[in-house]
Parts: C-alpha cells; structure tokens; sequence
C-alpha cells in the first residue's frame, strides 16, 4: 500500500508538473499571438515604438557627452521626462500635450518665482506661513480650474503641470539660493526635451490624428453603405436570405462604438499643423456633427436588425413582392449615394452622383408611403409588420438624407477654405514679384501659417 | 470740419471704451456664473480643491522644517510631483494611480539599476553604448506593450512611469556616482507623496467611484421608468398631451451618454477598498452590463420619440381608444417595474414587487399582440402608424425586461457575496474566541483583505 500510495504521489507530482508545463506554453502562444495581433492591426504601433526609443536614446546623448551635459547642467533629467510624458502616438496629441507643457511651465514659473520673491522679505517665520497660504490658494483654484468644461477639454493637462511647477518652483526657492539658475536649467531642458519628442513625432513617419479622424469618417459612412446595400438585397432582393453572410454587412456595428475614438482624434486634430490636403482651419468640428449622424443612423439599423430577428415577424414572399422593388430601389440607392458620398469625402472633392441618387429614393419613399396608405389590410399580423418594417426603413433614409447633407457642407466648407488660401498665396505671390515656388504646396503651407 | 471730425473721433474713441468695458463686465459676470456653476453642479468638487491644496501644503512641510528636510534629502520634490499627480477625485482613480506609480517606480528602478551596474563593467568606450542599447530596447518594448488592450485598460500609467523611471535611474548612474543613496531619497520620496495623497484622498470627505456608479445606474433606471410612464400618459392617457412636461421625462437622454462615465468609474471602483454597502469583491462588472442594456433601452425610446414626433405620424382618438387601457397599462406597468428595481439596486435587496409588474405587463402585451392580429384595417394610414407605434412599445418592454433580469443578477450576487463573507466572519469568531468587535464594519474589512 505505501509503495503504492508513493507511486501515485509521484505520479501526481509528474502530471501536475506536466499540466503547469502545458498552460505555461499555451500562456506563451497566447501572448506571442496577442503580440503580432497588436501590430498586425495598425502596424504603425511598431513605428512608434521604435520612435519613442529613438527620442530617448536622443536625449541620453546629453548625459553621455560631457559638454552638452555641462551645458544644461544636472536638470538633464527633465528632457528625459518631458520626452517620455509628451511623446504621442499621432502628431495633434504631442503637440497638444507639448504646448500645454512648455507654455504652463513657463507662466507657472514665473508665477513661483514671484511667490517665493515676495515672500522672501518677510522674514524667518513669515516667509514658511505666507508660502504655505499662498501654495495652498492657487494649487486649490488652479485644481478647480480642471472642472471648467472648456478647460477640461483642451488644457487640463496644462493645469495639471501648472500645479506641479508652480509647485516646485516655489519650493525650490525655500531650499535653493540659486533659484533663478535652477528654474532656467529646467526650463532649458523641458524645450529641449518638448522640441527633440515633437521633431521625432512630425519628421518620421508621422501618425497625424487629422487624417486617421478622415479616414475613420469617410469607412464609417462606407459602411453604412455597405449594410444597406446587403440588407436590402436579403430582405428584399429576389434570392433572399441567400447572397449576403453577417461578416461584412455587420460592420456598421463598428460605427456605435466609434464615438470616444473620434472625440479624441478631433481634439487632436485642431493642434496640427496644416498637412496633406488639410489646410488650416480645416473644419474639424464638421467631422463629429457627421459622426454623430452617422451613429444616429447606426442605430436605426441596428433598430431594424433587431426588428427582424425577434420571432414576432415573418415576411411571406407574397407581401414582400407588392413593396420589392420600391424597397430594394430605397435600399440600393441610399447605399450609392452613401459610397459615392464616402468618395467625395476621401478626396474632398464636389460629390458628383450622390444628389441624384438620394432623389431617386427619396421619390421611391414617397411612392412607398402612398403604397402603404392605398393598401388593404385584412387583420393580417404579417402585413402589419411588414409595413412597420417599411416605415422604420423610411427612418432610416431620412438618417442619411442628413448625412449626405452635413458631408456637402464639410467638403464644401474645406474647398472654399482651400480656395481663400489659395487666392491668399496668389495675392501674395503677385505682389513678390516672380516667386515661382508658389505652386509647391510647402510654399503655401508657409504663407498660410504666417 | 477738422473740429467736428476731432470730436466725432473723440465720442468714436470714448464708444470704443464703453463697448470694451461693457464686453469685459459682460465676461466677468459669465465667469462669476460659470464659477457657481461648476460649483453648484458637483459641491464635492469644491472639497476635492481644498483636499489637494490641504495634501500640497502637508507635503511642502517636507521643506519648511530642518529635521524633516535633512532625512529625505533633496529629493523632496518627488513628494511634490507624487501628490500633485496622483491626487484624483475619486479614492479609485487615486488608488489606482498610486499603486500603478508605486509598483512601477519599484520595478523600473531595480531593472534601471541592474542596467547601470552591468553596464558600468564594460569600460569608458562600451558604457554608453550598451546602456544606449539596453534603453533604447526597454523603452521601445514597454511602449509596444501600452497598445496591449488588456494592459491599456489598468496599468497604462503604470508601464508610463515605468519608462520614466528606468530611463532616469539607469541615466542618472552615468553621471552620479551615489546612484543607491538617490535612488532610495526618490523612492522614499515617492511613497512618502503617495501615503499623503492616498491618505487625504480616502479620510477627509471621501469620494468612492463605487458609490457613485451604484448612484449613476440607478438614477438611469429610475430616468427610464419615469420617462415610460409620462409617455404612456401623455399618449395613451386620457389627458392626452397636458400633463406632462418635457423637462423631466427627457431625462432619458442622459442615458444614452453616460457610457464613458460608467466605464470609467467601473474602472476607478475595482481599485476600492470595501467601503459602505459594498463588500470586497462586489459586481462591479455586472454595472456595465446594465448600463448597456439601459442605453438600449434608451434607444428604443429615442426611436418611439422620433418616430411619433416625424409628421407622418397622427393618434387620431377613435383609434387610440382601441388600444387605449393596454398600452397604458404596459407602460404603467414597466415604469413601476423599472422603479422598484432602481429601489432595490440602491439598497441592495430583492425586489419585492418588480416580477409582478412585469408579469402584468407581459400578459397585456401578448393582449395587444393578439388585439392587433385581430383587427381589421381599412387602408387607413393612421392605424398602420399607431399599430408600429404599438409593436416599438412591446418591443422597449422587452428591452425593460432584460434590465429588470440583470439587476435581479447583481442584487443577488451581491448578497451572496454580503453572506459569504458574514459567513467567514462568523466562522473566523467562533474559533477567536470573544471577540466583540465582530459586528463592526472596519472588522469584516480587515478579514475580508486578509
């Protein structure tokens, strides 16, 4: 029995090493998976992290050679930190992050060092009391500052470093005689730190959150596209339930959650420079009034879907075929219109087809809604729902009439944007006699930021 | 001329400072108002203020006192930096941040070391390279590992701070040759400034990011019941149209954006301690369940709003009066459903009534089911709107019963967990033996963490 019962224990010990062994390489396959899924799906990542290694491997050549270390002194330490807080993923968010840094530095500096110069002359048991009162009111008002709403959206983490310089510098100057020293090494250092993060974000290979933010839009109503196209075709179409799988025509789901991803990138956005075919003052705001259309539209949808996936509705083909070919017709032209008007956005340019499109449904609808009104129903369930279906698909189009609407007015808004800035290079190249350059768009972009 | 012309700039002149003056009152008054506002709108944010200014003057005592400076160096800034940017609203969100910077100061700074240390045998001319290289390798991995979602979601400040600190300690080693003694001033500093705004955060006038979810899904709850039972009365009611204001039945509305809030504040609560009502390890999860399938519901009622305000649709009396007691009732009903669970969320028992509510609106919604199936339509358009107004009704109460199911999953987990750990607590003083303390909160805690 004990020699049994011993036998066991190690063959209990064995499997139990072997069991932790096995979930020990399953845990490694999963990360190892997880790992090229994260760069498979924005291959950018990598870049940006080999980006952040270069920047800071830029700024610890201040500590390996010894006359640029001597020349911004033992602060080198704050370019490290600057670089590593402000480096960003996309070109607006370091700039932002960046500006709100080195300006809330410097106000906050010069408003520590005044603190402590003040209270300087106050002598050995006042300077600590009126220090103490002075750091307490403005760290407590700049704090409640951060719940302002406007400030909250653009400057919150400029407040945030104005707490914490206004902080040290005043602090500081109670320990350190050389205060003014100090503060201009610091200083010093959180330009350089800011300049070397911004330089590495904008000149290899930048992420900017203005394009990715047209990008997101312009895939959204894309997709919108692409769902009313499939729906119509399986719902209406003549070899229904058949030509379209869930994968594709679901990805206007991808639109609900689109919302917190698009608000960032348009905050973003407003801090860069003008780039591509984005000049300055490109309306950014445009991009989430379209956004939120298009989630209101989204949800009509899914209102939709879901209308026809609870058991209370079958559609027999002999209801469906009386609405098919008006239902199909609203379906497949909002869907063109919706992609033509996709295009237009991608390429900023007047969309060609879409305003032809919309009033072909929107002259089918009205047939449809006179078609409902005109028909007879015989207490059938079936034509009831039928027809609630056909009235929420009317919703729906009246969703993107609004769209197409609100993207002519950005690319409509952007070209005239283009266009003044464009007679502004001109008016200025006529003046400046025989500047060729002008037609280079850097030319522009120069004249457009002065 | 010239005298009129001088006097005219004059009175220009003196418009000009009336104008501008009155522009600056203008914006005062504005600012003043906005003040209050944000005052009014959150009073704990007026305390939040004071709290941080109370935690920055308990640390800048660090400074002021000889004994107190002399023990932690000149490092002290680190407490400064710590607490101002640690101390957050809520004791989640600055419990979450503290133990993030804490654990990975701890971690960065070891490795950082280590990296010194091995690099510093290499010689004068291989030094910096190899540290260059260990950098720029680390740096480059723990920004790679930041785009991990599941890594992003809980411990994105933490892997910032760790870049930060590993690049400054094993940086710091090249040019300091005390790099132990500054490291361990650092770190002291670092958990001195976290013990203090911690502290502070938790003692003085807490706020838990628990109690304010459990706050926040409720409310929601109780927004949609009110909203179901003003519109039933407003649309079906006898009193059609009078009695019910906009105001408070709009309420609904802020459900549909309080998803960013939920999620963060879910996020916050997981880092609580038990505090109140909530034990260790309460649901929190199961609160973002809710808030989806509240949202949804929410949704439902935004389609039923816009389709009854589109103007195709009309509720001619004659027909409604068919339909009139049902729909009343399913809406009555649910509302007094939603309001009994909104009760029994916020005190954590079982809802006493909720089933029967929704029992009652269950059989008069398969009534109205059955009255529509039943009856016959006579091409009239009025009836075909107010039969899919009918069905979106029957289609929100589902909505309603599937939240009602999954408050009556969290309110059970809940106790469950309540018993479990009231269980332990009665089986751990059975065997200490007469230990009063027991029905003490403080006490469950301790044995809850232990």
């Amino acid at each position: 029995m004990v020699e049994g019962s011993k036998e066991t224990l190690a063959n209990d010990h064995h499997g139990w090493l072997k069991a932790k062994a096995w979930k020990l390489q399953q845990k490694m396959v999963e990360l190892s998976n997880n790992t090229t899924k994260v760069g498979k799906d924005d291959p950018r990542r990598i870049v940006h992290s080999l980006k952040l290694g270069l920047a800071i491997t830029t700024v610890s050549l201040f500590f390996y050679f010894e006359p640029l270390y001597d020349g911004l002194g033992t602060s080198s330490i704050w370019a490290i930190i600057t670089v590593v807080v402000v480096f960003e993923f996309s070109v607006g968010a370091t700039l932002g992050k960046g500006m709100n840094r080195a300006i809330a530095t410097l106000i906050a500096g010069a408003i520590g060092f005044g603190a402590h110069y003040i209270t300087s002359f106050t002598g050995n048991i006042w300077h600590p009391i009126l220090l103490g009162i002075l750091i307490y009111t403005i760290s407590a008002t700049a704090s409640y500052c951060r719940f302002f709403p406007k400030l909250k959206a653009k400057y919150d983490y400029g407040l945030l470093i104005f707490i914490l310089t206004f902080n040290m510098v005043a602090l500081s100057g109670f320990r350190d005689d050389e205060i003014l020293k100090l503060a201009w090494h610091r200083l010093a250092n959180i330009l350089v730190g800011a300049f070397i993060a911004v330089a590495i974000c904008i000149f290899v290979r930048p992420v900017w959150a203005g394009a990715d933010l047209h990008q997101l839009v312009a895939t959204n109503i894309e997709n919108l596209g692409t769902f009313l196209e499939g729906f119509g075709i399986e719902n209406f179409g003549a070899c229904q339930g058949e030509m379209v799988g869930g994968g594709s025509v679901m990805k206007y789901r991808s639109v609900l959650c689109s919302k917190q991803n698009e608000e960032a990138l348009a905050y973003q956005a407003t801090w860069e420079p003008p780039h591509g075919k984005f000049r300055l003052c490109h309306p950014w705001k445009q991009y989430r009034k379209i956004g939120t259309l298009s989630r209101d539209c989204a949800y009509c949808f899914e209102i939709l879907n879901r209308y026809l996936n609870t058991d209370q509705i079958q559609l027999p083909l002999e209801i469906q075929r009386q609405y098919q070919e008006q239902c199909v017709q609203v379906c497949i032209e909002s869907s063109k219109a919706l992609k033509a008007m996709a295009k237009a956005l991608r390429d900023i340019v007047p969309p060609a087809l879409a305003k032809s499109h919309i009033e072909i449904a929107k002259k089918t609808a009205g047939e449809l809604k006179l078609l409902i009104a005109s028909s007879h129903f015989h207490g059938n369930m079936n034509m009831v729902s039928t027809t609630t279906l056909i009235l929420l698909l009317i919703d729906s189009f009246s969703c993107v009439e609004k769209i197409v609407d609100s993207i002519h007015e950005l690319v409509s808004l952007a070209r005239m944007n283009t266009a003044l800035q464009k007679s502004d290079v001109t008016s200025t190249d006529q003046k400046g006699s025989g500047d060729k350059a002008s037609s280079q768009p850097h030319h522009i972009v120069t004249i457009a930021q002065s």
